[in-house]
């Protein structure tokens, strides 16, 4: 059981993260690389730890809602997912992560030329991984501003057996 | 397995919707028009009468998770456009909706061809608008099955200050 | 204001749910009675179905929030446990029901003499339900006001051991 | 607008809060006392700073669930109830404040003595405020453990006027 209780909500990236090793590094990035909506979002991989994910997006005109901000979805997409990744890097090889359920709430409209999803694993059981995130808008000079939180509920489940 | 009992929830579409007039619909499709990432994910209107909104999504290869599944960020993507434009139907003609926050729940794969969005409006305040909505699966025949539910809370803004 | 469509979530409760067999009656009276914060709040059982559970609760003065209405918290626990007993209808006897996470609106203040909440199981799993509930003030002639909405995930667990 | 985008998450309470004015301590103290269901259940106010509230619990023996734990819905009222009062801390004198929906996730059995609830204001708006709080089971020698996630929106309005 991993319970990651000192992990700062806001501010800048911690420094101190722990390597993550790399057969798991390995698992996260193919699994991204065939989330073929991800690639169509445009989203990178950030940053990768024990517990710990960032996803990057980049702003683009096919991303936008009604005022030309991205769009609530996109957001939530990286949102959910640096959560769903962050569980998967405690899961045992033969695991794959569902999201159950999750809250998002925004907070100021998506600005931004690019954002940062953190996904934080803040309590992992047997079944039910909790995690929260965050995403940022980044602007000039590396300022974070947040624009969105999330609060999510995932699941380990048997690789290619879905089901709730 | 207990499913849905007696809620019409995940049954037909309701037939006796009253109808949306014509200015209210224009400016639903011209604002749905200006999301871009909803032409990105290919989402169509199905239905629109006040307080209540079908989007529609097809199934397609850039658009899954890793299974090969539409991906559920693409499923929130509807579920949450179609609550937000429920909301707007009940709207002033100058006034924008926001997403303040939503709650997802993912019940099963998006493993359909396609998929259809119901938002509808369950409250609206001044301010604030609380909506419900579920994502179904269609199968041949019409057959529906419902892989989502969303429940969230809308805001009315003043148009261009979509600020909280 | 548009309120509530054609949606019989806040019509008169369904008149023709199939029973709830006696054994599972009495385990699920049974657990009701050792929460005694129930008892606190003198939550009664207005109605069990498989997969459906009405709760009620009336107003006193020492369940009040600032300004004299119910509190939300006692109408949080009355549509939590109503969803909670709701899919413990369909559990088999050695399991016990864990609230995982729930999202919970508040809709109108709960000025009301009385409530009750209504639990529905909207699909269940092997290991999760997910529900959704209303709670509805109750005035005179039986009149229903819908005041709160909430969707929940709600987890099987072996008795007695209630650890995520 | 108040963001705090340095709290902690988790772990020890922050030692270097500021100060809150004693006039805003005062109309606090007496909106907590106004609420019959919060002496109902004990609830006390262990620290007040601005964006920023601390309540305590005590475990009763009228205030479990089926197995003598803390029941959720007394966990969830601290919850609510410190994020609303860190919203409240930055409202002007004639505001109140209203819960609009909050989503809460229970990571651990409310076993211990005494419970604390953290509740911090992510983003104030004109009209809502984003928190976030925590609930923490005390234990022998002050040690903390993570028992739920509490993630909120609350609204100011008029006093005596708590309508969406």
């Amino acid at each position: 059981m991993v319970e990651l209780l000192d992990m700062p909500q806001d501010g800048p990236p911690p420094s101190d993260l722990p390597d993550l090793d790399p057969e798991t590094m390995a698992r996260v990035r193919a699994s991204v690389a065939r989330q073929t909506l991800l690639t169509t979002l445009g989203v990178t991989i950030e940053r990768l730890a024990p517990g710990y994910v960032e996803l990057g997006l980049t702003s683009r005109a096919d991303l936008t809602q009604q005022h030309g901000f991205v769009h609530a979805a996109a957001i939530t997409a990286i949102a959910d997912s640096a959560c769903g990744y962050a569980a998967y890097t405690g899961f045992p090889e033969d695991r794959d992560v569902l999201t159950v359920d999750f809250s998002m709430s925004l907070l100021a409209p998506a600005a931004h030329p690019a954002f940062v999803a953190v996904g934080r694993v803040i309590r992992s059981g047997r079944t039910l991984t909790i995690c929260r995130g965050e995403v940022y808008g980044i602007a000039e000079a590396a300022e974070r501003r947040l624009v969105a939180l999330i609060q999510a509920t995932m699941m380990a489940v048997t690789r290619m057996s879905p089901s709730g």
